[in-house]
């Protein structure tokens, strides 16, 4: 373990350029503190009066003059060293100083003209702030030089080492707030040094930035012994070097230091690693500040300790409007930053300070790479038909879905080294995509044994078993321009549900701003899906992240069932070539009936539903409409609709599969929605539905109340029933099965007689001895798991089997 | 930092001791690869052949022979000491060994009397083992002694400490696995030993178990230098005790020193703490255990070696019934456990085995501990109805309920320091509970500076910057037999999504074991809502917990949503006495109407919803109904009400309020359902409904498609428009504002002439003003944030004000 302490080096600053950083750092403080208070007189060129000040004072002093701290040395750095750096704000409430420096480096009056470098620009930036019609508090889309939102704390470090996948160009500086390091996923993240390359892939530097304090508590890493604190940053895998004071020429001085330590020791590793040949997992350095939270701010506030407290979390001096006290209190903290020294009469930065920020796309609030969609390339995709399977009649043959697609991943993976990533929580074996490992490895930095197979630095699979590490690195690599897929265990996609909404609305609020351009979809592949978790039991089995996707912005989420291997092709070519959504795409790897060839698949998934005609026998308007959305609920409606045209050839069924079920909703409602009429064209106005859905029933309720039929549609799915069973049982557990798909039907179809009343006492029965016949054998009677289109659902031995047992439970 | 080898002393088990152990390994070892593969010939008293073996394997082997090693030890410990130990199964796939472990002490017997120990009860006890009707395969509610369902990873950690909370006679043994290790949740879990007391609380003994790989990937952990490891936890706080050897006779040896080391010092610890009155926090101890995964199973299959690598990870011989090699070596391996030598003649174990095992409640398969409900004590709750503000009159006053509720909490935490914890992430000052802190303090064992307030380690509030250990930490408290509350802002519980859903499958699989008792419900108060982070942006605004609990078994949730402070305290008091529930209560913290006194309140909150006549002129059947849900939503329902009565009179509006929301379901679908009668009397089966409800409007949709009037209900809530505004912009964002309400009062009831459509116009003129005042003042128009049921509309200044501007946007 090799820490430094710089604090005991001679001061690498001299005077006058301590002075000037010292300025810029005022400079970024005095905007800040503008922000969160003034209304007008932003320069102070008259004395402070109560109408100057916002009415609502909303912000976060505290985390603020840290942030603008590092942000000044950084600028140091990059200027010296013409160096590629972005900033990520993990405690993301400190927007005003994120903000602050956008301004100062002029980034911030290049995107917004309305706000320029005058004493108007500044009274605009101010008000806006926590403004209603304004920008956020937090760090956000708003933010030139974000790529993600503030206010949800966790993430900071995951998305540092998701930029710099892949960038070896690119340092991603990273400030980790106190509180924020007590997150799981954050205190997971540090172990990313081990899927980093140093060949291919940038460097992280993170900040580790111990105010002391969160909200209204101490924070945990604060308050441990600092050799502690330093056993755990080494055992994670870094070189920390701590800065520590609350003097700030003494503080600048060390932080120079400790980041020309950190970026010679970055230099060092990288040239180790490319030039050298060195193969060792570096220990990457990475810097520990400890100084007082709300520095520079007000010492004491009605007689209590104030900076350096909890107490500088949000507004220091609430009362500026009513309290005289504190509006000459805000003044004397305003004027204690010498705004004069720092701007002239017109409000313009002085040229001494803007000179020592970095330029054009040097300048981190300018930095392409914190605007994705700038560097977006498109993928080079092979094409996906050349991958389908072949489907000589419906229903017939099987095959599994995610092995076929794990073919073409392959090969995307081939053709696009530099920019897609396929991640994974060591699910990728199980989840059938293992072809992709005929092209590339798992990336793995630690140590290899022998036996080992398929790791190496420079794989493009990306294993932890964290979801979250998996969201966060791919949420990162998007947001920096490139693409990639997420394969989750369907009912542990859960596990990051927060980071999804965060994402989602990034995406659409990024979406508004003119300035940003789109970025490739976060796609997920669901797999080892509800339905066929029997083996894990309950705890597997949940479909329920579905319906979580579905409450977010309609511009922005789509939803895909693809039921065969051909149409999971076909959605998922869709989905890598799509932009700025989130793409649920959830799909079998057992095997399973194909039923489209491929030019059928394309068709059926551009439509996103349809009817399956040569499942159907109703030619006209059908007596009755069978519906599905997944593999399993369109593998049982078909042998339901299989029975009910052998036992009932009066019967006019319809089949109808989903494969986009944002297609039923109202176009009003989302973008690819049905219009009334088209909804009605296929499901009919009138006429019972009987919908097998993949998930929880009442989602299909929830997209389709507002349709003409929608009393007359009867929704099938997961009800939370599940256990450790068989995939027949798991579907009659939850009434999806064929035989009570059947009943469903004749008990909402009107006027069918005796004959379907028999008929409806076989299905009961039917159930029943399914069920025996697996309790007895423990696996699914091969005369239901065999079902194919042509083989026939055989009645008769169902039937005589109950009457053998005499069994009516 | 001090670390113990134990391999360097001398051997500390007898010869014979040692070979009992390790007997009791062997038959544990041997039961579990009984279950993962028999069907039939338990004792292999004939030799194996196909039809022994089940047509299905599903089970994980791997990190099976590593829990029944610990296990073992465990029992030594346990005997030698009499200690009150729990086992918290991290990798909790290894249920076989669990099962095991408690067939081998007699507990699974007493509890499933038809499995029996001898042969046949062997046999039925192999044969249920992940078959239909059986049990599950990983670690579950059916197996005695766990606590939690095994398999979702991450939580074992803090499950571990919420147990060891105020319970100081308890050791919480928990076995890590290094595949979990990787979760954020467990990562953060290390730091939990800053928030144990040593004098007041029970020990937490984690045992990391790097067996080297999760399923298909070697793991982090186990592939960094060991003095890497080590550092990193000694940087956790804990003394690492390191066992590693894949000899078992030398490991037996290691291990018991190990855990005769790490129980001494946790002696030692305590009476340090208990006795000499130490203050400083300890460095508890911990084991590190390095053994191979899938130990004493094939070590090579097929030519591939297995033993020691991932491939041992679930089924290690997957072809037993087709393959006889693998039939052969199943055969051997059963046999090198030499079963004769373990049980007699006729299934039973031999009693020098069974001897060695600890008895009666000592067992860890018979802790009561572990079956929490037994040891349940009902809370000490002061009358809430003390608490309550005064209403002389409703609508008129106000307060703030969360500020309420924390005078009621103070009490409840007073009354019951040994068995009621409030969690929070770092939010409770923030949600405006503090009152707790007068009569109790925030738990922390870490440092503590002069400045700080109200950290102490007997603290019975317990803050920490991640949702994940707030859930966690109170879920292992409740399962244990205790009581507690977790708040937390709205939208970041989202975080703990997949938690809950785990301990929702854990209650109702759990309600189905008749021996186990039931615990306490599981309380969230959710505030800082949606509808009041305003000031914080839209990475804050999220209401769709709600929609994620509703899809969990209708058996075990419950959704309150009171409007006021007296509403607030009467669900509170429900919910702590309630038993086996998920309960969310959703709530404000901002000053808001008070509507019912507290007599009012309890008859409303009992009911769950109910017309509130004092708001409604409708005498007979109303015109239209106006129902709400939610403290915004009602406030904005009545002030709507308010307009309609004094504009258009001659309208008969009854104003309904929920307060649970599971009444709108139909009875047939959940215990609070209203039946269809009862409400149709309340939303009349055929008038127009304009409901205004808390979060995502379809939740309504979902919750009441099956009722009569259904096709007349039109729901507003929030539909994810939100960004950093004022209060009232966030409504009228989201088209739920009083104006807008009546906006669609006057769409949807037929009829109602000029008069209506003039106050249409003047409503869409008054959302302009409103929006105009807003962006010019940065604060809501007071006389709308002002208003009270006997201010009225000021519909004359809103409309001439938008005369005056012209404005028409």
């Amino acid at each position: 373990m090799s820490t430094n302490h710089p604090a005991s080096t001679a001061p690498r600053l001299p005077d006058d350029e301590l002075n000037l950083i010292d300025a810029y750092w005022r400079a970024a403080n005095y905007l800040s503190v503008g922000q969160i208070y003034l209304l007008d007189n932003p320069l102070l060129h008259e004395p402070l009066t109560p109408e100057h000040i916002k009415p609502r004072l909303l912000g976060h002093w505290g985390t603020t003059p840290g942030l603008n701290l590092i942000y000044a040395h950084l600028n140091r750095i990059i200027r010296n060293r013409d160096a590629n750096v972005i900033y990520i704000t993990g405690p993301g409430h400190g927007g005003p100083g994120l903000v602050a420096n956008a301004y100062l480096e002029g980034t911030y009056s290049e995107v917004y003209s309305a706000i320029g470098e005058n004493v108007d620009g500044l009274r605009k930036l101010f008000r806006q702030f926590s403004f209603p019609g304004g920008i956020p508090s937090h760090v956000a889309s708003e933010t030139p030089g974000s790529i993600h939102e503030g206010g949800e704390l966790g993430y900071a470090l995951v998305h540092a080492y998701g930029a710099a996948f892949d960038n070896p160009d690119l340092v991603v500086a990273c400030v980790i707030g106190d509180g924020e390091a007590e997150t799981g996923p954050l205190a997971a993240s540090w172990h990313s040094n081990k899927f980093l390359n140093p060949v291919t892939d940038g460097a992280v530097l993170p900040i580790l930035h111990l105010n002391g304090y969160k909200i209204a508590n101490p924070t945990v890493l604060a308050r441990i012994p600092h050799d502690e604190l330093e056993a755990l940053l080494a055992g994670y895998g870094y070189r920390p070097i701590t800065v520590a004071g609350d003097d700030p020429a003494n503080v600048h001085q060390q932080l120079a230091v400790a980041f020309d330590e950190a970026f010679d020791q970055i230099a060092a590793i990288q040239q180790a690693a490319r030039v050298d040949g060195e193969t060792q997992r570096p220990r990457w350095p990475m810097i520990v500040l400890r100084t007082p939270k709300g520095w520079t701010g007000p010492r004491q506030v009605d007689g209590k300790p104030v900076e350096g407290t909890w107490r500088s979390h949000q507004v220091p001096l609430a009362e500026t409007r009513n309290n005289k006290e504190h509006l000459a209190q805000l003044e004397e903290w305003l004027r204690s930053y010498r705004p004069d020294e720092l701007f002239d009469d017109t409000g313009a930065l002085r040229p001494q300070l803007r000179a020592i920020a970095p330029e054009g796309t040097r300048r981190m609030s300018a930095n392409p790479h914190a605007n994705g969609g700038l560097l977006l390339r498109d993928l080079d995709l092979p094409d996906f038909r050349d991958y389908a399977v072949a489907v000589d009649k419906p229903a017939a043959e099987t095959s599994e879905a995610t092995r076929v697609l794990g073919t073409f991943l392959r090969d995307v993976i081939d053709r696009n080294r530099d920019r897609f990533r396929l991640m994974g929580p060591d699910e990728t074996a199980s989840n059938r995509l293992s072809a992709v490992l005929e092209s590339t490895d798992k990336t793995w930095l630690a140590e290899i044994d022998p036996v080992d197979e398929d790791l190496a630095p420079s794989g493009r699979v990306m294993e932890v078993l964290s979801e979250h590490l998996c969201q966060g690195w791919l949420e990162g690599y998007l947001l920096t321009g490139r693409h990639g897929l997420f394969n989750c265990y369907e009912a542990f996609v859960h596990i990051v549900d927060s980071m999804l909404n965060q994402h989602a609305k990034w995406l659409f609020s990024s979406s508004e701003m003119t300035w940003r351009r789109p970025i490739a979809s976060l796609n997920y592949l669901l797999t080892s899906h509800v339905w066929r978790q029997d083996h894990n039991g309950a705890s597997h089995q949940d479909p329920g992240f579905i319906d979580h996707v579905a409450n977010k912005r309609p511009e922005v989420v789509r939803v895909y069932l693809p039921p065969d291997a051909n149409t999971l092709l076909s959605v998922a070519d869709h989905c890598l070539r799509s932009r700025h959504y989130v793409n649920v795409i959830v799909a079998g790897k057992q095997p399973a009936l194909t039923y489209l060839t491929m030019d059928e698949a394309i068709a059926h998934c551009t439509r996103g539903l349809g009817i399956w005609e040569w499942a159907s026998n109703a030619t006209g308007v059908p007596d009755v409409v069978l519906a599905c959305a997944g593999d399993i609920p369109t593998l049982e409606t078909l042998a339901a609709a299989d029975i009910l045209r052998r036992e009932l050839p009066d019967l006019a069924v319809r089949v109808v599969n989903v494969v986009d079920i944002m297609r039923l909703q109202p176009d009003s409602e989302h973008p690819h929605g049905l219009s009334d009429r088209e909804f009605d064209a296929v499901f009919t106005p009138d006429k019972p539905v009987i919908f097998a859905y993949h998930g929880y029933p009442w989602l299909i309720h929830r997209l389709t109340y507002r349709r003409t039929n929608h009393a007359q549609m009867h929704v099938r799915g997961f009800k939370e029933r599940g256990t450790t069973t068989t995939p027949f049982d798991m579907v009659m557990l939850n009434d999806l099965d064929r035989f009570h798909l059947v009943m469903d039907v004749i008990d909402r179809v009107d006027g069918l007689g005796t004959k379907a009343a028999t008929l409806r006492q076989r299905m009961a029965d039917a159930r029943l001895n399914a069920r025996r016949y697996t309790r007895e054998h423990g696996e699914d009677d091969p005369n239901i798991s065999g079902w194919t289109w042509d083989s026939g659902f055989r009645a008769s031995e169902a039937t005589s089997m109950a009457q053998d047992t005499g069994d009516n439970e």
